[in-house]
């Protein structure tokens, strides 16, 4: 029995408020995840994500177990001490990575094999791998490694997929694992609605203490993906956590939480900073433009980040223009705590019943 | 007349023991001083910098000149307001980087004339523009343009460089400066003791706040490069400090210091620190090393950065085998973290008679 517990709170229509609790700390949901791929949220001090308000973060297992191991993480004491971060921790299974990496050289009932994105070798990865890797880990959420298809993808294949993801966590629920880790399943079938109704359907009865959607967001229009989004998140439990993988634009996150999602994560504030793109509430920012070499403000008014308190946009502009990393840095901690104002925002609207209004504001400053 | 004060506490034959008091607070003596070529420590915060004792920090006027511009600079309220840094600042003038980076056309006594390392336009440079540039910088600490001589080098070619040297300092002692700020000049004359002597007594005539010697450690035999030192400072005034310039081996440190140096700085900790390379009292680390794979231990048992504090050697060996630029930041802070506490042990070891087993300790772990 998970020591996850979710507490809803409140809901506004399908949209929920509420509470994660995890054994390294409760989070407000809905709630962003930064991405910390390879154990570490790219150029950042744990201490500085934490000052963004951050307090669950996502790594990969894909990543940590080609490099370093997991037997370094585990004999490390897990990977919230290998790393330092005293939040609680979301692995991937590496689903997404086995398909998006496109090293996959063959995908059967027993297992997923593919080349390793370091060094060329041929791994094999089955749910069960995936599973041990991830306890030995540590992260306080765990994944089902999953079947992702790219989108388009036929109904055949799709089905396919649908039917060995609902295989594999049948084998990974019945893993026994420690109390304080918490096995997620992972709905696919890509953007037909019967197979996404299955998937959830048959995962739900397999009651695992949360829900994650994926293979969304990966190609297919929006209207599409917000369609098959709320089709999918009404059959999964409402006293469970539902997380929506790898969606993090702002519109994006905004209808991801009307149709009932708790929890996100995305690499866009951290990739965006090192390529010089600021997210404010007055419209994103490119730092190497030059119509910033002699602008001496903040980031962003009333931001309340280190970066915007320390540092000008002339000499964030001037650290990119020289190819100083700290320029990352800088740009990566706004950008975080952009997302945690961000979500604290949309849960505040929520509350006050003014989404829509939040809604257009950002889409106006954001269209998807 | 420059705010600028050293007092000198004590002597150790020819050693001193010191503190440098500038408009951004007093330095022990002798000093280290970490490097910020282009206006930022690289992949440091301001307070990361501080936060291993560094009080003072070197940055390149010639980099600053050619990106983003002194004017800038000037504009952001001088370098201390525009990189954060609330501790003290020295540029160097540029004329080592006019001779490092290459790209030097041609020397006359009216101007230097290089190529830009950054697009390869021309530009004159002459002493007068290189105070100008620091004067817009506004660093506490500024230099004198020099011509710096290669090693090997004739003597007359040394024996010119140091006229044009010294008609450069006289013309740079003209400029009036704010009282902030305090214009160093810079001896030279390669290896010749003759010529370091006549450049040294003509500087020390000028009446300089403080003295630097540059063309040193270029090349040259260690044994001449500390003989030739030690010559040189026998001619510089007492009540002035004294800077030996891009000097930064830990024995080449306790050298300088023997020889009644004050001041030095150097790229060696931060630049070995992004090759893998750490400082310790137990001798140099290379993070790559697959021998660190499972050491959970600290860098460096002892050491109380943040880094020993919070990570281990195996998580630091992953950030650089995956190529994370954490790693980097990481081993900055140590290393830096390092120099200060060895620059601590020397003064320490200075006024308990103990520097000749201190310096025979640092031999034996890093050979010269």
């Amino acid at each position: 029995m998970a020591d996850l517990q979710y507490v809803l709170e409140s809901e506004v229509n399908t949209a929920r408020l509420g509470i994660l609790k995890t054994p390294h700390g409760s989070v407000e949901t809905p709630v962003f995840m930064p991405v910390g791929t390879q154990g570490a949220v790219k150029s950042l001090f744990p201490r500085d994500v934490w000052e963004t308000g951050t307090r669950i973060i996502l790594s990969n297992a894909y990543h940590l177990y080609l490099r370093p191991g997991p037997s370094v993480v585990e004999k490390a004491g897990g990977l919230h001490a290998f790393m330092g971060w005293p939040g609680a921790i979301l692995t991937d299974s590496g689903g997404f990575q086995i398909l998006s990496l496109g090293h996959l050289v063959s995908i059967s009932d027993q297992e997923a094999v593919f080349r390793s994105h370091i060094d060329g070798s041929l791994v094999r990865f089955s749910p069960e791998d995936s599973v041990r890797a991830q306890v030995s880990i540590g992260a306080d959420i765990i994944m089902c490694l999953d079947q992702c298809t790219p989108y388009p993808i036929s109904r055949d294949l799709a089905k396919d997929a649908v039917r060995r993801t609902i295989l594999w966590a049948k084998r990974s629920r019945q893993i026994e694992i420690p109390d304080k880790q918490a096995l997620f399943g992972i709905v696919q079938g890509s953007t037909y609605p019967d197979l996404r109704k299955e998937c959830a359907i048959e995962l739900a009865a397999l009651d695992f203490p949360g829900y994650a959607i994926g293979g969304l967001s990966v190609g297919e229009p929006k209207e599409e993906f917000y369609e098959v989004l709320a089709q999918t998140v009404q059959y999964l439990p409402k006293d469970r956590p539902r997380y929506l993988m790898g969606v993090g634009h702002p519109v994006d996150l905004i209808e991801g939480v009307l149709a009932g999602v708790d929890m996100f994560d995305c690499v866009l504030p951290t990739r965006n900073a090192r390529h010089g793109r600021a997210f404010t509430f007055q419209g994103p920012l490119n730092l190497r433009n030059a119509r910033f070499t002699y602008d001496f403000g903040p980031l962003e008014e009333g931001c309340d980040c280190p970066t915007c308190a320390g540092f000008s946009r002339a000499y964030i502009r001037h650290l990119f223009v020289a190819g100083e990393s700290l320029a990352w840095t800088l740009l990566s901690v706004h950008n975080l705590r952009f997302f945690q104002r961000f979500m604290a925002r949309l849960r505040e609207s929520l509350k006050a019943g003014t989404v829509q209004s939040f809604r257009e504001e950002i889409e106006r400053l954001y269209p998807v």
